[in-house]
């Protein structure tokens, strides 16, 4: 047996193998809220104070001992003695004695001795009295001190990314800067005898794919800051050149290998002869995507793509950014739905298999239509909506089934 | 009745009165495809010609006339000559004669005249001949010309986004420069006079929240380029020289009022008075939201929002943000699942409702439970999972219901 099958191996094993064995070096900043969005928070967040930080009114009213108020109505009503007119953002020095009333606006401060509030509607006011004409409960139409969020509570986590609801949070506490996550230098070459950059296209010859799609991804996961290095001949002198120039300038390499087996042999071959410990993991029990390497090389990780776009594609985003996102901690968005199977999906037994899948909304309910053919190596990104992951040791998926589709 | 309250409106009315009375100066420009991701794209794209351009085969192997090898097994090897070993990038002058073999790696260019490829596996080679020890169909081992995608075929529409995904299909026709939209100039204005940025607080003042969460969903949405106006008083001149200030330099205006009466009575009368029409909505059947004021002045959409934090980011999200997009034509990313309903919801008939629900994944299934709380108004953000909207005229969901939810 090939030596080499021996490094062939699940998608499962891939942490137990390979995250103690690289390094990522990832710093922290200070940015400015405005400039926070979709980044990573590098630290935790907790509530600084409680929120709200006083008894807020949620009504334009007055604030009242409800005890004076009881039994009020239209027929009857309540008179107190107006003592102040609040506007937002003031608040009373003195507490509200029995009898007594202060007007506080929506958002504004109640008085200390008040327990309630009575909406501006149900009253009248003439001169320095105003006329209550229904009764309230205590705690009526405000909110105490914390009952939005608990002075420690935690508001955002190491890892999270920052989203606007979590701006809404950190505003809260008048944060103008967040600690968050450097980007990781990713380095990117493409390599195959056979790829073009742009221009006309000599019949064998394709346009560069791989390079631009992982450059974009990695930037969409916002997560890296990505470098291209350009496209490669299968040649090991040239690709070894490359590799080594983008491991002195990046924390990860990502290669994409050509179409072919010799450019993918060339990729192990400059791996290994880049350094120790050179390639872990050669080859997945994954379709598409078996032929995918996984090496350390000074602690730096470098996975070489298969030359496949599909492959390369599904490999990176779902393989590769959650494995190094693991590695540093940071959570990535990921949106999934279940959905039914509406046909067949036949699978081989011992291989994990990613299947790009049109989801359908129909009566209240997703279906999941699969987009199987050995020819769709670019147009199932035209409507694909996701994927679903055929487990291992499946012999496939049956029409009618619930599947979980991983949306992209 | 009051006069404003002609002028509260259904959501589902927004577009009928809105769409045509505003306009949004939209541009395009180029941009390389590296900086074109999350984007919107400006045209049409098609796909330039079919790919693969070549007839390509999927192995490394040999092509050959099925013909030739019909019965070709171990103890029975149809011998070939061997015409000519291609590399990756390579195609060959010749027309494949019977009787003809020519070695094609994975990705490479299968002669003309040949209808299949055997694999490298099922070979033997001895110097000038191969011997074929399986038999092929027609077409095996091979994708035809267009096969993965037609001429013509559109691979991206007009408002379309571009994901990473799209980056594959635009790289397919080897573009390196997109046209994209610009972004539209959103100018934001905080106004109350409780708001406070930064610094200590005290009693009855708060952090504003509106203006950052605005600008970063702005940011997030990848439509606007945002600028803030900073805070301002509750001064009908303050808040008129901001707001034409931001009028001039922006297409169009988003106003988060303060949380009192007083604040958003400020706010309608200065869009009034900036121009024509004014206001043109007072109002909407919406909670939380009903203080949201749509106006145009000189064909510019002015909107004040709520000054509840909850309230403002909501509507800004799901009731302004798509209504821009719908005027321009971007498709906007929305995830969207089924769940169970954990929880019963009362609602008011006559009020649409938006509420915000924790989603939790339990057997393969999603379940949605309700965050409601008066005080609620922030902490909704630390694990809140996305919305649910209740319609107009319904009384409330029951527990064990269906709903869709709109993640966030």
């Amino acid at each position: 047996m090939d030596k080499k099958y021996l490094k062939v191996k699940k998608r499962s094993d891939l942490e137990k193998i390979l995250l103690d064995k690289f390094s990522v070096n990832i710093g922290k900043e200070t940015c400015s809220i405005q400039d926070a969005v979709n980044q990573f928070s590098a630290i935790d967040y907790k509530a600084a104070f409680s929120i709200p930080s006083f008894r807020k009114s949620l009504v334009d009213g007055f604030a009242v001992h409800s005890k004076d108020v009881l039994g009020a109505s239209p027929s009857n009503p309540v008179p107190l003695r107006l003592i102040s007119t609040l506007k937002i953002g003031e608040s009373c020095k003195e507490k509200l004695k029995r009898g007594e009333t202060v007007y506080v606006p929506t958002g504004g401060v109640v008085p200390d001795g008040a327990d309630s509030l009575v909406m501006i509607e149900h009253t009248q006011v003439q001169k320095n009295e105003v006329f209550v004409f229904r009764s309230v409960s205590p705690h009526e139409n405000l909110i105490e001190v914390g009952e939005d969020i608990k002075k420690d509570a935690v508001i955002l986590k190491k890892g999270d990314r920052i989203t606007p609801q979590k701006v809404v949070l950190l505003r809260g506490f008048g944060l103008t800067e967040v600690e968050v996550f450097n980007k990781i230098s990713i380095g990117i070459i493409s390599t195959g005898d056979e790829l073009v950059d742009s221009g006309p296209l000599k019949t064998g010859k394709i346009y560069d794919i791989n390079g631009y799609a992982v450059f974009s991804e990695a930037l969409n996961s916002a997560i890296f800051s990505p470098k291209f290095y350009g496209i490669v001949k299968d040649s090991k002198g040239e690709l070894q050149k490359a590799l080594n120039k983008a491991l002195s300038e990046n924390d990860i390499v990502i290669m994409s290998g050509g179409t072919s087996k010799g450019s993918f042999d060339f990729t192990v071959s400059v791996i290994n002869k880049a350094g120790k410990p050179g390639v872990l993991i050669h080859g997945l029990h994954l379709s598409p995507g078996k032929p995918t390497v996984f090496g350390v090389v000074n602690q730096k990780l470098i996975v070489g793509l298969s030359g496949n776009p599909l492959a390369s594609f599904l490999v990176f985003k779902y393989v590769v950014v959650p494995l190094i996102a693991k590695k540093i901690g940071l959570k990535l968005k990921k949106y999934t739905v279940f959905a039914t199977l509406n046909a067949n999906v036949p699978s081989r037994k011992g291989r994990e298999e990613f299947i790009v899948v049109r989801l359908i909304k129909r009566n209240n309910e997703f279906f999941a239509e699969p987009i199987f053919s050995e020819s769709a190596f670019i147009s199932v990104f035209i409507d694909g909506s996701g994927i679903i992951m055929i487990p291992l040791m499946s012999e496939g998926l049956t029409k009618g089934g619930k599947v979980e589709v991983i949306l992209w």
